[in-house]
């Protein structure tokens, strides 16, 4: 049996961005140099500068994450601009990144957000706040440090992964993350669209049919399927490939689905 | 004088899976809120569902970490089907993931693997067991828990890198796995095929004729080599540039060298 | 405000390298087996064997690390031939690493280096320095170890990263390093050539007339701008795009920049 928790008596500081070059190295050894807790990273390839896609991988990552963990989320193309800087404490954790609602999925996720604002000062860089900001303020938070507190953010920057309806069969949404297997993960959650009692019903996606199955190994290597995944929204993979490519899919594309019957 | 080891007091959990996505990310979340242990990463890079690749690097990695290690391995293109999931202790370390072999050369390297069954139970997802199954069993096996020893796995899968042949001075294998460098590692072992007595042979490879080389910098830039490399197996190289590339080499292919006489 | 650092306990090892792949993972082994320190990266992911940018990267870095770092540098093309075996104390740091030049702009930057020569004995292997040299010394130290300042480096080498010319209002350089963002950083130091009284003049590189700005988002998205980015030196950029792509530069360029007036 897989076993329970046990709280860990180390902290964590746990790290996202887009950066995925040294600049996230950089960011590790200002967190060091605040802090003993251990430092881990979440990701540092999120597509460029995409905030809605930092958003869905914070809220899909952050509640796996220990009590007390402090995130520091860098995806921030308005570095430098009047964006305010942002602590928002949620659930046990601890939230710091740029106000333009990267950190807002996760911090309703974790649970009765309250939200900071931190301001910088006078950064040494107007391109790296990573560095200069958003590191120092998550080691020294993670050591402790409370400062934050001073003032309450008004007005919190919220974003949301877009619209979905359901239609009696008819399922439109859109794509919002695409994962490095190539997997299309749609905004449209699987429950209560699609239960469990689904599976072994098929999927109309444009031409094609897929069976709406548990887990990709229910299909042929090669073969497409519709599932609910770890994510907990509508999926569309390939077993063994890429779904993306097969299909022509990219984030922000908007997908339709038609729940069928039972598959033959 | 390069120094020995000395025994770290700290636990470590070594991750290794084809994930290279934000998954890797929560999979540490998830080790961190089990364990103080520190937690690094082997890679995440392994080629997608390369069970395979998976081993190799794994075999090729694990003797290099402290005892009480404890490997937490996701090459898993069977997540969510009947496959099992086993523990295996194996030298002074612990290996954690899915029964389909992926363990294996590593536990044989290591040393006497016992090989246990952990039933599942049911996981959050059918489709990210490296969250809801590897990863937590791996965090309270560094914190001490041992209650997978309930059940032994009768018959652990077992994995080998193909055959390999040596027939006077023909050599027939198939290569392994592809480095970043693209350097072609195959799946012949360096010794007793070919020794440091080999130095300054030259190997014939399809049309090539290269030389059998100590290290890659003994040829100019732009020049192909053999050598027998850090993973102790025979390795085609290009000095600065990818040999997988020059020769249209990638995992799977078959590769015969034949053996020649000091080059000239 | 953000807050000051506070002095860690905990000792850190970096690591930073041209792997990306597994021999990176096996470094993090051998550094867990040699010390209780964290282990974190710095990158993995300079551009294979060019020394210069992961002098570069290491420079750029290495000054964010707290006191006691021990750097484990591993870009290393001639690895396996007769260049020494380095370590560099510096700043309150160390730097570890081939005695190629890698080490040597950090060095400086953090102050006042005090380099030594290492005899690494016979290593395992003649290609995985990293493995078998560099990051058990590295631990080693890390862990308190002082053996290696038996003998000094009589004559480390050095590195620069190239001429620059001012001249009046034209400024010639060349490339340095291409980021993940494609933002193309030259080696010319923004202060003098450019200081902050320069924002709203424009640049010309080639037929291009580009505003200096202080942060991309300074101009529309998909529009060239220069700034001094965190590295300090001259840079040129396209806001939420690739500079390398759009100006086709790589590093090794030539770079000629005219600074003209105010732009309109």
């Amino acid at each position: 049996m897989v076993p329970s928790p046990v709280p860990p008596d180390m902290p964590t500081v746990a790290l996202l961005s887009d950066f995925d070059d040294y600049y996230a190295g950089v960011m590790r050894g200002v967190v060091c140099d605040h802090t003993d807790a251990r430092v881990v990273d979440v990701t540092h390839r999120v597509p460029r500068q995409d905030v809605r896609a930092g958003a869905f991988v914070l809220s899909r990552a952050a509640p796996y994450f220990p009590d007390d963990t402090v995130h520091c989320v860098v995806v921030d193309p308005g570095v430098g601009t009047d964006r305010d800087v942002a602590v928002v404490e949620s659930g046990d954790q601890v939230l710091v990144g740029p106000d333009n609602g990267v950190l807002w999925p996760a911090a309703e996720r974790l649970g009765d957000p309250v939200a900071y604002r931190v301001e910088p000062g006078e950064p040494a860089s107007a391109t790296f706040h990573g560095r200069d900001v958003f590191a120092p303020l998550a080691g020294r938070i993670a050591s402790g440090w409370r400062g934050y507190r001073d003032e309450r953010l008004a007005d919190p920057t919220t974003l949301g992964f877009g619209d979905h309806r359901v239609d009696g069969g008819v399922i439109q949404g859109e794509v919002v993350y695409v994962d490095g297997f190539g997997n299309v993960v749609t905004n449209v959650p699987g429950e209560p669209v699609l239960d469990r009692t689904s599976f072994g019903r098929t999927v109309t996606l444009g031409d094609a049919r897929l069976p709406f199955e548990r887990t990709y190994g229910a299909v042929p290597p090669g073969e497409a399927l519709c599932t609910v995944a770890s994510h907990e929204n509508l999926e569309i993979a390939v077993n063994r490939d890429s779904a993306a490519e097969r299909f022509g899919l990219a984030a922000g594309d908007a997908v339709r689905f038609e729940l069928g019957g039972a598959a033959e």
